[in-house]
């Protein structure tokens, strides 16, 4: 592993030319978050954004128990969240509002990383299990999988993204009001059904193929058009759609000028395989 | 019940601590709503919005056959939809934009309410009912419900809500422009599947028990946390996500500075039942 | 046919009253598109967006193998795909994004066609293919269609409205960016569960059943209220419900003065077929 | 006075045919506000901006030492910024919010009465005095005016319009910040050079006189088409150029169908005075 | 004068390299609208808009006394504004829409064109004059210049961009509004204090003076440059800025790939005249 | 200086209890713009936003000749402006587009900066140097300050800021036009005019005087006000009135609980100088 991606708490490899896995790594403590962890996921996913080595990443985590349960709630108990602030309300909430943002800031990270991001979920999947795979572009479950808003079971709105990104996640909005105000589990099929993820796999090893195999798909691909394809949906997301058609229009006019498109029809004529070169 | 919640064609009663049930009572007239109706709605939904013994609401329609068959036609006939105006297209409009504004704000008043509307169907669900029951932030349906987007069959495109709410409902919009604009009936079994509604029961009494269980779970949730789930939700419908994350931040910068979060996460460390202060 | 209808590649028929049918016809080549298509794809939209003898318009394509195969990649290789440009890359840019504006207009004709457009898949839909369907209002396949976001594959992101109209499909977001990103194959039964298509058929013949059935239900309608829903649905998407209910209300303020309303309400309590004027 | 304009501290006065005059009436103490006086300043202004006997408002205040030193500071002391709260930081901040938005309501009624608002200022102009005339269409000043945005020196930010406000006001952003951050005071004649008022006057009572000399021509104009400037203005701030042309084609498609205008075009030709009926 | 850009009531001339001069041509009407003249206008702007030969537009008009007396009221008064329409309101309305959006389209053909326009004002320039002038970039007048929002003396709001393209102006609201509503005259003098025109000439000879070297300056610098410069400005207008930040962002990453900056540095350090290739 | 603030190129000093004062310090070369400088530009504002011995913060430059010179333009040659890609359109754009996100950040912390920025103007503003002060909130101008939006010059549309804030700043926008299309030099005392600084000084030392002196001023007002003042204003530029004042009272419920409110109208009642706590 290359020094740039080694930060505590998290395992990066990469078993495919430009794939590469991120594995949040404390399973010990259901790899619940503390501070440190999304710092350095921020870091992690700041550098794959821009890695010409990576064009697909996969995004899971050690242990059977759980993809993460969420806020190590013990740890945020004796800081942000201690409520033994001497400082009045408004100083209190410049303080709570400047963490929240930083906090925001790591996790939109995943989205804001220019290559996909396949988010496979396990076992326990709360609270900011949700925030971390809603920001990623793909979700698969293994059928172990219980996942839970867990939030106002501690007295909190979620605010890392899970209540932003949910009305844009396609999802029936009936339903992703009634698991955010109840906090109820909900398991891998349910999920499916409703659209949160897109796929399921019976273990977490069966998972893991799945996610890479498409990991790899992607990475078989223009790098080119996978990163616009990212871009072009999430821009479109929550805009009218001549906004939509406006930004892709300015963004295409620089990336159809790439010699992959050439090399694709080239070999797509002589159904030959194409190698795209970096980006 | 108490004076404030005392209107003409709805009851109000509280079945449980901090749940209230609305219930539209005109069942001889299939619950058809006149103005008189929806004036009365707006007062008791703005009422329940800012009440601290209400945590969770459920709405929900007397009689058997209809949870509403949506515009009482006859009387509309004979007021705003009469055609009988003597005044030019413009004045004529400004009588009407104004009593439009008037009935989307009423009926907005389920949305703004600060806490979370269970929406029960049952029976006819005409026209107006669907503008209803959008509003809210949960819809559950009997086997006997037969939904209708009527107004194309009276010569209206719906304005009180529904053709505004339909694509941030996460339905999919090709099946809701058909029912839209061909205004066909579908069932209790049709709405799960598409997502327009998240649970469905057999009779009308087993859907009360379902809305009524969910909104008594509701309403033992922290009321801090509650409330700011159902704003922040529907502040990030059709908006980017950044407006989405950046409103949430201001949001919780206040409301993370309560009590509850405390309370919550010492009960759950001495697997307690907590009991949250009023709001 | 009528001589404002009549261009090359295809042809508009009227199989009955207020409903047209329009066939993409050049079936030798699975209907791939050259750019005099989407010139006079844009110039028949144009005109049934006005003629008042339409109320409804089906859209399809001849012959058994494909609704559409997508962008004419040999004929697009020597035009605009070409990579021969001796210009700069900003005046080769200049020329992709006049280029792209154009193509744009050309597709989103049939979004901003006023009345329903009702595609009717079948076979190959690759490409341009969902371009084209995801303009339209309503989308029925036949269990032979095969859809495939293949713009990955020649190295693009798929700038005609794809990537910016997924979003507001009311589809899995995860499920689209599978799709978009690994550009693999998916059939009617997957496109009907995730919400893409609102209807399936078994055969061509039997779809066009449907999808004629269903335009003539619509074109029994108050032409009025018809229009009104598909402009009303199309406005909210991808904004506030606020801004939504505001222009619902301008709009409706002249649209609600129809004599169809007093037409179909009296027809109503008569229990008697209603006959509109024309729009 | 018609009872319905009947509120405690505020005159309302018809000099001439379709001219309301609102007076804020607390001379006694500078024409500072408390609560009373907003929800009073609501009611009048909801009324005004229905009543067909209003075509235009002035907007002005009793005495010659203030048009208003803004929010009543002592009985806000004692009240919503009496600091005092038992309540913890979610809690008082959800009574601050429901309060803030009560407020907003009220000053937004002048915004949102139909009819154009000319506020003259004099005198002291201070804190909410601003919040009150950007609220305002016309804002014309005494040359004894002093405008101060003094709400940083209680240790407020202006959250009543001010800051909302200001940047929609044409006025240089630099010049906004300096005086918003400094509370620093300003007289008319700076005002008139920012554009924050378009014109003054040496006396309370010259400035009266064109005030209500210039409602008297607008309430000569045609009523619809006064009505459809402020609302389109107002609705193209802050919003996409397109936004703003779409909205006004769908408010004119109503507002056009006026006898005003071929009652204004014959009145023209013949070059007679033209007399429009009531709105 | 090309074929191209021959049309009735409008003379296109080029008085030097890479500037082009329209000029309204209907003196005998003081160069007042009908429906032909709109029609033309928009082809002519789309034409110079992709004109390689053109980098800067002026835009005129014959004779003395007026740039334009705005639409010709006697030709609309037997056409759209006639008032003898049979159908009923909605079908008026749609009418008057399609109308609306069409009109619209034409002026806002100003504004889309690619280079920019610098609108030369003389004599009278009342109503649609204000929406064209408002549509281009640059306005200068002429001290004869006699301005006026028209539009409410005919019972209209002003529909064709001067309500909607006012807010977006850098103007002062206060006084926007006072001449909208009022539809007072004001002159050269004026326009130039509040910033309407950022220029003014004493005689319309002069004024083409300025206007053609303003134009001629700007012809000299790179196409790329002042193309993007003009597309920036206006997109970011009424959008957030972040919102702005992104798009040039996108539109950049093209644009700055052009030969223009290395001829352009190239020649600044040698202090050299540089040349542009065509865009 | 602390160490914080020790970066190369700048020099931050602290003259007054919570005044900053940053210089950009490369006058031998017309504190023309390195990418390392930027890149400590937001360094320091980043720093300085969270600072809470800082309140207000005045931006100047070493030496009398300019307060920027902008880009350096001869590294910029040698670096991103080069022209020398070897790789395709595609690819040389995904450079550049990271290339400017991370510029336009770096120049957006300054607005960013919770604290108000005063930006200090004299000698040669060019290019960059607009991006520099669109991005503060108050800018004066020494009478040598010769301004000029240079980058047309140079091939380039303005893409730091300039074109995106411009539309923001209050300005008129036909000059606004005019000066970025021609790049022409203007001076103080028409920036003045324009609005584009809201004070000039005869010289560099008054004009600090003058600077420093407001933001004394500002430093002397509660901190809570002040930055939510800054807050308010920018968050409204470019959003409608309703997203504003519905975004004011998210942020004032939790900001109002200050003991800042108690202080302030306490000592202001006793006449007394206040002493606020740090934020």
């Amino acid at each position: 592993m290359a020094d740039k991606y080694k930060h505590d708490y998290f395992n990066v490899t990469f078993p495919h030319q430009y794939v590469a896995v991120v594995e949040i790594n404390r399973p010990e403590k259901m790899n619940a978050f503390m501070e440190v962890m999304w710092l350095n996921l921020e870091k992690i996913f700041n550098t794959l954004s821009y890695d010409p080595e990576v064009r697909a990443v996969v995004f899971t985590a050690a242990g059977d128990k759980a993809f993460s349960a969420g806020l190590d709630v013990q740890a945020a108990a004796s800081g942000e969240l201690s409520g033994n602030s001497k400082l009045d309300g408004a100083r209190t909430a410049t303080r709570l509002r400047r963490h929240i943002y930083e906090f925001q800031r790591c996790i939109t990270a995943i989205e804001k990383c220019e290559k996909p991001v396949i988010c496979l979920l396990h076992g326990i999947c709360y609270g900011l299990a949700l925030d971390l795979c809603l920001a990623a572009d793909i979700r698969l479950a293994a059928s172990t999988t219980r996942f839970s808003i867990k939030e106002v079971d501690i007295g909190l709105a979620a605010d890392i993204g899970t209540l932003t990104r949910l009305p844009h996640a396609g999802v029936p909005m009936s339903w992703a009001k009634e698991v955010a105000l109840t906090a109820r589990e909900f398991g891998a099929e349910e999920a499916l059904r409703v659209g949160l993820v897109s796929g399921t796999a019976g273990s977490k090893e069966e998972l893991r193929q799945k996610g890479v195999g498409m990991a790899q798909k992607i990475a078989g691909k223009s790098p080119v058009a996978v990163v616009g394809t990212k871009e072009l949906i999430n821009y479109s997301r929550g805009r009218p759609v001549e906004d939509g058609l406006n930004y892709t229009a300015a963004w295409n006019a620089a990336m159809v000028q790439t010699q992959d498109v050439t090399d694709a029809i080239t070999a797509g004529l002589k159904k030959k395989q194409v190698t795209f070169s970096k980006l």
